[in-house]
């Protein structure tokens, strides 16, 4: 695939999540209009919808079928964003802008921006539950196909929470908010857990929600949490890069910040020459357990290699 | 039942109570354990326990047996301590102390205040979904059986995440933080709205997961319901009335604080006496329907006679 074919490609693809994503946004209206226009403010303030893309490709490479996916494309969008939310707040790393638009405490005050991630998680579960409403959908089935898919949906939400939660990703941004605020550089192991933790849990929550409602068996949900992971890794460690050497023109935000806050960063740790080689490594490991997989994987493929050319 | 008998039961129940929370208690240990403490810290700081116990008492009333309901019991204590966790920040109230400590931002820092409110909201979904640890408990039984135990446990869920919701709880904390920031009082209508969706929507909650884990039918939910709201109502009207009338040292919190604030209350709005009369009238209707449930409902009559006297 040409890199230009392949940039249409995920342009049509960011195109179908946001339409799924506007089926499952609250209307703005009612005593707590407010809220809900927060919500939606952060909600669309644009970004790569790289998580729900991986779900939906993973749901499809394995043969998924049905619109079972949908709800939780939309719940995974919406855990990101609240996390992004609640990151930016004065309390927490203050930030004003993002992705070329102001953050939405900036906009809403910080006692909305709370309230508005507040919002985005519990919403975020109440959306994903309404995928219960597919397991008893064929009212004539067998008693047994009805358990499959109650089973399906309850593992897909279970890996969503688990994934999202304090023992992965609130878990890793609790230490890297603490290590800021005591103003300690994290050691390379705390580091490796953060990364793991605040960046990869939630694309290997993506990738393992597709393969779990496709019907994909225990050993192949393994498989894809491997590869999510090192994808998941990767890409932390190419943000720790562009901190460095990206425009931010095109980032959206300020580069350099890493430095003047003396983070320690994957490049700060190992030096820029070795980021790059992990980088190379991690994703050509992640295509290797794809080609190992029976379905088109020439997508995903394809993303995790655009992931290290990327400059935004 | 004697008063002081009835104090003693009540008091078993909080212990109780306690030894389930206790049970789904995250440990706090490995690199997060600051945020593990915090959560812990704000499980542990007291209150009466009222949401459980109202959970498991209408289950028992309505014939649930089991352990199923057990995780709920811990997931609703959990939403409705992070709830304020977040309302106690510097951003929202401001508040240093609650129930006679020092609150959670108070003693961790805001960042982890925030951060420990969101863990506290994620591990109360996913403690709720061991719920379906029960759904196929029995390998043997017919699968219909388990077709009816997951519906349970999914509407249980759903429910759960639809009163803590943007709908129910967020949405009345919305719109009283945006009152109170940008200082104007609340109308009649709107303090109603505040006083269903902040306070009586987690009663209604709790008792509805009780019912619907009991197997109750859907009429039976929809009474329970209605009788939940009335509680949840004046419950929350009777805060107004101690915030005037109670006793700081018992309350564990300052008296007053709404006429400093000029906010808007059931009591400023309709006095005193309205007040008192709305609470008695609201809880007699509560143990009306109560009375017409078959099943053993004395102790839950009592407890909201209870919550009409209570000074704390």
């Amino acid at each position: 695939m040409e890199d230009t074919e392949f940039q249409a490609l995920y342009a049509l693809k960011m195109r179908e999540c946001e339409e799924v994503l506007a089926r499952y946004l609250p209307e703005a209206k009612g005593e707590q209009k407010t809220l809900l226009e927060a919500m939606n403010y952060s909600l669309l303030a644009g970004g790569k919808r790289l998580r729900p893309i991986l779900m939906r490709e993973t749901f499809r490479m394995l043969g998924g079928r049905g619109r079972v996916i949908e709800p939780f494309m939309a719940a995974m969008e919406m855990i990101h964003t609240y996390s992004l939310v609640h990151d930016d707040l004065p309390a927490m790393d203050n930030d004003e802008m993002r992705r070329g638009k102001h953050t939405t405490w900036y906009v809403y005050g910080d006692a909305m921006g709370i309230l508005a991630g507040d919002g985005l998680l519990n919403y975020a579960f109440e959306t994903a539950m309404k995928g219960f409403d597919f397991a008893e959908k064929k009212e004539d089935e067998p008693a047994q196909a009805k358990v499959y898919r109650y089973r399906a949906v309850a593992d897909a939400l279970r890996t969503l929470a688990e994934k999202a939660g304090i023992y992965r990703m609130i878990g890793g941004q609790a230490l890297d908010v603490e290590s800021e605020k005591k103003q300690y550089p994290l050691s390379e192991s705390q580091l490796i857990f953060v990364h793991k933790h605040k960046t990869a849990a939630l694309i290997e929550g993506s990738m393992m929600v597709g393969a779990i409602l496709a019907g994909g068996s225990e050993k192949t949900v393994e498989r894809i949490a491997e590869c999510a992971e090192k994808i998941g890794i990767a890409f932390q460690i190419q943000d720790d890069i562009l901190d460095v050497e990206g425009d931010s023109a095109e980032l959206g935000k300020n580069t350099g910040s890493d430095e003047k806050d003396h983070k320690s960063t994957y490049v700060t740790i190992h030096g820029m020459e070795k980021a790059k080689a992990d980088v190379e490594q991690l994703s050509r490991e992640a295509r290797q357990i794809l080609s190992q997989i029976r379905g088109d994987h020439e997508f995903l493929e394809q993303l995790v290699l655009w992931l290290i050319d990327r400059r935004f």
